[in-house]
């Protein structure tokens, strides 16, 4: 059994990756759930759904988010109304939202509503939210004026295309977090957790924040290896790189190290980076040299088995 | 100035016609919003939106509610998520529930959004709703085995198909209820105050049931005429003669204006009826016997000149 820390489209694509190797082998996905927002009356969850869509093999393949061959009529609409939407609505997607609010509202946990909802859509792995009860990570932002500003996730993230300089992260109600027990259960059983390669502050940060799951990880440090989300000191997409280097100074593996350190034993990172495997192994984490790159599904399935097996 | 007590679906074809006839002339509907319910997240105001669309002129013409064209993407997702939806979802109908529950949540009222969605549609008449905070129709249905079971109005009008006898109506938070300051001054200041051909008790008693609205007709009677939803007794649409008869002992013009006499000084009826003109006459509402068919453009123009004019 392999538990995943996952945030969005890296983790989805290295989870596809993982399910090629594995196959049938039973495997859970713990989702961060600190980007979720309401809009338009719908809750939207957007790694739960990115991995959701990915492992349904309906991800739109451009976008490594959303569905594929998906319709605007609501956005269309919308428009029409005078509305500016900036978040991208498809039809398919707001039917998703539509589904989940209405189990939502009808008492049901955000972990019940996507467990329906995986297996409608046939994922084959346990997705399980980081918690059931709201997260909302803020993002403190410079503005070029050198002032302050706090955003909520998506408005930095996509209103603001993750331009501004970020100075702070907080995830707002992590204390009250509540893991669903199945996924705590999962992480403590499992043989094998996996920290994907996702953003270390905005999408792994959140679930690492949740003391819960943060207790168990530091218990099974010697279990878990973590996927560097950084190639060459780059990301791969996203901000992670930029947020890195205002907070930690600098981007590099050796920063991804010294964040995940207490919850884990060792750090996949690519051959680009290997310059830094002797700071990896000053820090206590040992590095595995691999291509991080996850082009093609031969490429995810390669990596995936690369950080299973070592 | 004319102001118009809108229901759905008759109301709407009402106002068309009188939009036709007098043009430019200032119109404001007052609509029903206690079929008004939350699904999906979404706030739908049925009444609102018939009337908007068909004065929009973007109305389903078979249904005489929803829009023309319409797509069913969402529907299709949500029947593939597992759900039974029971109540029709439109794309861009949902798109514009979905623009109303994002200013709504955004601090607007109700008469704010429908003033800038009608805009945007370009209806050429005021819309406003009867109340800005919530009403809600509750239906008492009587079951086969003679048990009382109250139900949302739209559980009872679409889940049920409006089958269930009916043995009450009420109108949950009325007392609350808060007419937008326009909606009054329209009825205080307008020339002619009109009752559409709306079921008397689902669609005109909740206005009628608003204290401030009540006050106002009560003081203009003399200024106000209803126009009759029977047709020989018959309901032309809908559940209005099942209700008058379970209600109120008879489905007749003469039931229709017992429940109207307090706020209109005269009752347009169909030749069909016309034997009733003498119970009417007793009860102090003066009969206006006319063609209350709106079958066509022409028919609904007829009529509405009718009824303006006498």
């Amino acid at each position: 059994m392999i538990c995943v820390l996952a945030g969005g489209v890296g983790a989805a694509k290295f989870l596809r990756g993982l399910v090629a190797v594995v196959g049938d082998e039973k495997i859970t996905a713990i989702v961060n759930t600190g980007d979720d927002l309401t809009l338009y009356g719908r809750r939207i969850c957007p790694d739960i759904d990115t991995v959701t869509y990915t492992l349904a093999g309906v991800v739109n393949p451009e976008t490594g988010w959303g569905v594929a061959n998906e319709s605007y009529t609501i956005r269309r609409t919308l428009i029409e109304l005078g509305d500016t939407p900036w978040f991208l609505l498809g039809d398919r997607d707001i039917g998703l939202h539509m589904f989940r609010t209405q189990r939502l509202c009808a008492g049901k946990k955000l972990s019940e509503v996507t467990a329906e909802v995986c297996h409608c859509l046939g994922v084959p792995i346990s997705v399980i939210p980081m918690s059931d009860s709201p997260v909302a990570t803020k993002i403190l932002t410079e503005r070029q004026d050198g002032s302050l500003k706090e955003m909520d996730f998506q408005e930095y993230f996509v209103a603001n295309h993750h331009e501004p300089v970020v100075r702070g992260v907080r995830y707002d109600g992590i204390e009250a977090a509540s893991p669903p027990p199945q996924a705590l259960s999962a992480l403590g059983e499992c043989d094998r957790i996996i920290i994907a390669p996702s953003n270390p502050l905005l999408s792994i940060g959140p679930l690492l924040a949740v003391d819960a799951i943060a207790e168990i990880l530091r218990a099974r440090r010697s279990a878990c290896i973590a996927v560097s989300p950084l190639i060459g000191g780059k990301a791969v997409k996203g901000p992670a790189a930029d947020i890195l280097t205002s907070l930690h100074a600098q981007s590099t593996v050796t920063t991804v190290a010294s964040l995940y350190r207490e919850y884990c034993s060792s750090l996949a990172i690519d051959p680009q980076d290997s310059d830094e495997s002797v700071q990896l192994q000053a820090l206590g984490v040992a590095p595995l040299v691999t291509n991080l790159w996850m082009r093609t599904p031969q490429e995810e399935a390669k990596l995936a088995k690369r950080v299973l097996h070592g």
